[in-house]
């Protein structure tokens, strides 16, 4: 949601230009601030940046977002499984990568095809068990699991069009690693092989569409070793969120999931449906994580118009949340968990704004919820991971130092 | 001092309420800010906030309460020695807590029986050398000494009236740590005997006063291994205060403590007499921490009129030290350890408000001493074990780092 000024909206932010009356009104009548995610200046994965504002040090924590994603998803990461993210993608005879995200593949489509990828079988010496799933659109997860692996291989995915698919390397010189690179170049040589066969691709190239024809792998992790949330603040935590990796890190924190009908990670979800959600949880939760993602991906779109929009839209889930809570025994937090620029279209290290409204909160003189006025705010600024301890402090289940 | 909207003060707090123009006269000829003793969100206690305040690294150096209280007290601390705290409390015959404050027992009273329990003389294998000594009201420490022990021990204390004395157990399989459970607990039966039929508490019992029959021990700790500050900043350091915690963390900081007759600890203290001994100090010495409980006792017992009261008898005592030192050459800072909320009667993470005024200071826009117009000064937020560099800065005895 946090941005740069943006030329067209003649140097202001889409959180200026909005209308959003009740972000406002959690600024005006609560305590602001800006939040550095991680750290003044670094720009923060969707991964890490959750990780700190649930109150961990991703610095030293984060361990990849593979297994994050994986968990979202619904997959049972174990400790030691070595995890990717994939995307299906559309390369030329000569591995080149045309379109990383094969045309947008649908859901439906992308799950069509891991279901037939999962039937294939490696051979020793390679001979691992692997989990691979769609989660998202063309994105989804693989899980390496059952031999002595390592997370030190490089990524096959070259990041860019126009370039060649890269064999992935072992980063060290461990027997691990070596095994790790070497499975992962056979599954994406046995996945293309697959891939370039399948009815659903062939279908495809005959509609004149780009073929989902291979997958590549990047950001080899695990899963991260943290203490939950109820054993830090014996706080029972659900998370409303449609992006799987959102969702895997709250899962790792020993949160609960609530799937909403219509909530997509997409700019038309269901905003509304959301915030019911999120309120009702308040019911049986002491915290209550709500997560939209679409201007993430109207700023990676470079969209002004469609962030303004979903900031709109935004501000009216705020709404809904702030007429259906009891304002004399609840908390309310809104921020970012970075800043995306819709110049640039890639995340920034520039600081996000913060409110938090409640009945004991030290009130101060910001009047709307944006990037500069909360800057003058009552909490200065502060870290990601300054976040959760505050919220606890408030909620007095912070633990005291001392004696 | 610090603390949260009130709302039977129409949600300021009682810092916004009071009249305090000596206070607000340091804010408005000063640099002002907002600080957190340990870090954002986390409750302090008072004495590792007080040793963040001296410029130490609490999170790393906090070893307990027990030595730091007992060093207060007069008594010379070893390393080596296991401490705890204490408190006179009465219980029933089933050793179910009644009281854990005995009646509030008076100094007099506490310190005749503390002399007849050190006359105690354990057995073999359980002989060590113990000193026990009564400090404010109810509260005492206990040393041992002369053995291999641990600070790895349970709490004989429930924390709560209505709960049975627990046995302490050691915490890990170390000989040191059965040894020192094994001791404690053979000490609470000798002490509990010897209270019993103590003069003092039959006398009590017959005027229908609890009796002050048991010693409950808690928080074992060592002393903390840290440079003093005359090492650090060959900085000639006294304090002024009747908390014996705050006399030992200046004294184990190496700093001398000054006592002030009618100094009591609590909202009836010798305000004026302390503020003359600080302003005396000052012949002497280069930097002086003149501290007041009575704040926190307040807080403690809920009682907003005696706070307001407590911060204005604060007020007059800052506009003594104002009137009586040279302003050219002196630099004055006040600032509270810790916000501790009426509402909640308890120690809260919240920042708390720090004002510095002097002759080389960069003066802000700040014109009251409080939580919310603090936060917008020129300091900004800053860290409990900031403040001590920031002003030997401003003394000219900060270490330069870096050549």
């Amino acid at each position: 949601m946090a941005d740069r000024p943006v030329k067209e909206l003649n140097w202001k932010t889409p959180l200026e230009e909005a209308h959003k009356p009740s972000l406002n009104k959690i600024a005006e009548t609560g305590i602001c601030g800006i939040m550095d995610p991680i750290s003044p200046g670094t720009p923060p994965g969707s991964d890490a940046a959750t990780l700190a504002l649930l109150g961990y040090d991703a610095l030293k924590v984060y361990s990849g977002r593979g297994a994050l994603e994986a968990v979202g998803s619904g997959i049972d990461v174990l400790p030691g499984d070595v995890c990717f993210r994939c995307n299906f993608a559309t390369v030329d005879e000569n591995l080149v990568v045309l379109d990383r995200r094969a045309g947008r593949i649908s859901n439906e489509d992308a799950s069509k095809l891991a279901e037939s990828l999962q039937k294939i079988k490696l051979k020793k010496p390679l001979k691992v068990d692997f989990l691979f799933r769609s989660t998202l659109q063309h994105r989804g997860v693989l899980i390496l699991r059952g031999a002595k692996l390592s997370t030190a291989v490089s990524d096959a995915d070259p990041g860019k069009v126009g370039e060649k698919v890269q064999k992935v390397k072992p980063l060290n010189d461990s027997p691990e690693a070596k095994l790790t690179s070497q499975i992962v170049n056979e599954l994406i040589h046995e996945f293309h092989k697959a891939l370039k066969n399948h009815p659903l691709n062939k279908e495809k190239i005959k509609s004149g569409l780009p073929p989902a024809n291979i997958v590549l792998f990047r950001g080899a992790g695990t899963i991260p070793q943290i203490q939950s949330l109820t054993k830090l603040y014996s706080l029972k935590a659900v998370c409303v969120s449609a992006a799987p990796l959102v969702g895997g890190v709250c899962k790792v924190a020993g949160m609960n999931l609530i799937r909403v009908k219509g909530a997509t990670g997409l700019p038309q979800t269901n905003y509304l449906g959301k915030a019911e959600a999120a309120v009702k949880a308040l019911n049986s939760y002491d915290f209550v994580l709500l997560h939209v993602k679409a201007p993430d991906v109207a700023s990676h779109d470079g969209n002004v118009q469609q962030k303004i929009k979903v900031i709109e839209e935004i501000d009216k889930m705020v709404g809904y949340v702030l007429n259906n809570v009891d304002a004399s025994s609840t908390y309310l937090a809104v921020t970012a968990d970075h800043t995306t620029s819709l110049m640039t279209r890639e995340h920034e290290g520039d600081p996000v704004p913060i409110a938090i409204t409640g009945p004991y909160v030290r009130r101060d003189d910001v009047k709307e919820f944006n990037e500069k006025s909360c800057a003058k705010g009552g909490l200065n600024r502060i870290k990601g991971m300054d976040l959760m301890p505050i919220l606890m402090n408030l909620l007095e289940k912070a633990k005291k130092f001392g004696a």
